[in-house]
């Protein structure tokens, strides 16, 4: 492929590699759940509403047209969603020593809110979970260990790199249309312990990311638990979580090493953003 | 580089174009703005809000960790966002034929919602037009003609192809602290007007674009303005837009042609989604 | 007891009955729930929010003052609140024959809005349910029945006059702080059935009443259920509807009519609105 | 008008003097002002929106009903409503000495919350400036002072006693469709300078209001006011602030002395709560 072929005027397409790349062909596989009233989601936070404010007809303008638009209420953590380091503190404590008191002051972090997540285009792994224990999800309260991580890390080929974003799957992503069941308080929710977690960590990723409502094995249990794989990724690692992933596309056509795309919403001194994630690949062709 | 140098573990970067075009390194252009309370946007939108529910300390869990977390009130046309077809509608229809009326029954749209729109990981090209006319900015209401976008285009250097996205950059991103200025109701905004943006939907774009609150030229009206070049766009032509767009850095760059990442929220039946969209180049290294 | 007694300067306690009334002392009863995030709602309804915006401490005032303030969603039928006749249609039309669809373009009802309901200051008379039952509360999805309103009206000691308020106690204001027992969604909620509230009905009351979260006998069902006693008052009738009232500490001291005081907010074009009731007695002296 | 020629049914008429009072007739001044997105309210304060979630013919039940409902996004300080004496702080201490901190954590007030403020049934007195300045409403920025207050208290022809409610016009309610005119950031608002409130605090209200979006003088000036009558007030005194009153009923029919009806939402937590209070009166008779 060279420039002349394309009549010399697409210059970017033969000096950019990542614009080849792409005008070659890329497949999408989309890691970002639907966003609905009445979808999962954690009763810790703000429960998502989303109502027209104008319909169709409401105002029509002199010139027959008519706009339509809504009013959201929702939160950081709510849908598909990436954590801030803002979220959590340990001992009055945010990731790198910030007194989480001094940062929250006005009512907006100053320090560690979601506009300073960088927008990640980096290698993404699938760590396949139910893959590698031959199920089709993991039961409640599952806890995912380091020897599950190990068996569906060998599976997925690869060897993380620092930097890199890996996403455990548990299989929960099939419950997504049901919220009693993916919310599942009483029975828990699979995720990692904090064995399993820390043999993450170690590979310093910049982001982890699961398809339950928390990146934690969540115990059944009242009340409010207490979140070790949190505290361990948010305030001693400075790595991120992202929450309520789709993955069972992924799974389903077996991509376990992927380019990850991630861009959070700037929200200033928020402790979280809703994201829609993308995995991609570049498409195979017969000359490939 | 090959994978042996890599000791064989990293198939991926090997066999897969895009995937070795992020491990060169690229270089991200930031489109999106800063979300918070007081930015601009347009009052026909619901005001942003962002307040936190839970502070550090509200709520000490036994191993002294603690959360915070915040309740977001928004809409899918407040921030840098994309317009979904759904958006607005032409004697009682969207795009394709569909009855806006019909669509709109049950309180979020059926057809057309913001949920529908693809990713787009495509190219991009910058239309300058403070470049062009040698100026900071466009003035308030200044109409962006065919022959401001042909000299813009000129000035990138490259001839737009059906699918990519057309951004239009008047200056105003520069006034985005300062939103009165920015919302500017008494004088209007810059923009396309119709003979401009017809010019450029007849390049079969996937989504135009600007950095002001619409894409459209405002004159300085009372009341609510007709938007032509929206229905253009959205009713007739299937052509969705991206507004209040952060174009500032790009523009200092001189980058005007470029890869451009979008992942809508999957916001079900709504108008419109925040985005943060980025631009991005791979790295120039000595090498090259 | 005389003006000149007084001093002259109190005038209005002399000529004015209902002053004069409200000098001697009055006894008040407390119809309106405590409103927070987790009270019983109906999931029908935005799920009621208050984050503080602003804490003390966030904007210390040069002179040393500091305010806070809070974001509340909520809805027109969240918490004690009564509902407009705009609330509930039959085949297109809301009470009176007024046309739904027209009145309710632009997006807040034109005719029958809260904003429309005029303040109540008269006779209430509760109808307590359980205390002719001889039991703490009914059970769930009981239907209160014309001949226990029967028994409960003679337990009051009177009989309704035009434009009076008729308060249903079930007891389930005894369950408020366990919003799941409350709300009981599985196995429904006691209440008149049509031909009690047919009966409610012709003594022409201006509005009705109860302790649960529908002024009606709900069926342990699943999904949305249908609301003939609604469609009785609302459309057929032009009665309001008050629900969520707390009836406990009325049916405790054994007051079955009292002075009834209620003031919606007027907010414009809605279907309901929050309302915090009064019921209220004048004291009893010695010389009484 | 005796028991017996009503049959002995109403016993509550002629033993209650209340009841009797309301059932010779009562007039009633509506104090409240229409809630509606657009309408005056501060800058400090959410932004009230109130939009239609479902429409009739949403979702049509068997029967052919159907229902309509809202979200509604407000604040306690928005709309006519009352401050609860934890909305001010001064050097970190609320009214009684309470720690501002302390009582805040958890995100919701454990002491001084709106569901503390009990009902008012009592006195009320209008002090109606303009009347007794000679013009239609005081001027943007115009000190109420202690002379004003006083004229307007001897037309009012009565003396406060303890336990009143003291409502101060300034004849603003008449610009209240003119939210630009009404908020008036750049010109200051009328009210009560320090002088003229202390003088009215020595009253003993329970409670002081005005129909302006704060009882208070602002002086056209930039940024945050610094409140120092809303510091006397709710944290020396612990006298409740009435805002956004509608008065210019009850100054047209010169109605300066009535019994004052207000009954805050339990909202529980909260720092003030909209309200709707009523003036009333016993009704004239040509027996009286």
């Amino acid at each position: 492929m060279t420039g002349a072929s394309r009549g010399g005027i697409l210059p970017l397409d033969d000096d950019d590699a990542l614009a080849a790349a792409i005008a070659r062909g890329v497949e999408i596989y989309d890691l970002g759940e639907r966003l609905y009233a009445g979808m999962p989601q954690s009763s810790m936070h703000p429960k998502f509403q989303l109502t027209l404010q104008r319909r169709h007809g409401d105002l029509v303008r002199p010139d027959g047209s008519s706009g339509a638009n809504e009013l959201i209420v929702t939160g950081g953590h709510v849908g598909t969603h990436i954590d801030a380091f803002a979220h959590i503190s340990f001992e009055g404590h945010l990731f790198g020593g910030i007194d989480a008191q001094a940062a929250q002051v006005g009512g907006r972090f100053k320090q560690h809110g979601a506009e300073t997540i960088a927008p990640m285009i980096c290698r993404g792994i699938l760590l396949d979970i139910p893959a590698v224990l031959g199920i089709d999800r993991c039961p409640a309260a599952y806890e995912v260990t380091q020897a599950d991580l190990q068996a569906a890390l060998h599976l997925a080929g690869t060897r993380p790199r620092p930097g890199d974003v890996l996403l455990v799957r548990t299989g929960w992503g099939s419950l997504y249309d049901d919220a009693s069941a993916y919310e599942n308080p009483e029975t828990g929710a699979p995720g990692p312990g904090l064995s399993g977690a820390t043999w993450l960590a170690d590979f310093q990723p910049r982001a982890v990311g699961s398809d339950t409502v928390a990146f934690e094995r969540i115990a059944p249990i009242e009340g409010v638990p207490t979140l070790p794989v949190h505290k361990l990724m948010l305030v001693e690692r400075g790595i991120h979580i992202i929450e309520l992933l789709a993955l069972e596309d992924l799974a389903a056509a077996a991509v376990r090493v992927f380019s990850f795309f991630l861009s959070p919403l700037k929200l200033v001194g928020a402790t979280g953003s809703p994201v829609r994630p993308l995995a991609m690949r570049s498409l195979r062709t017969m000359a490939d």
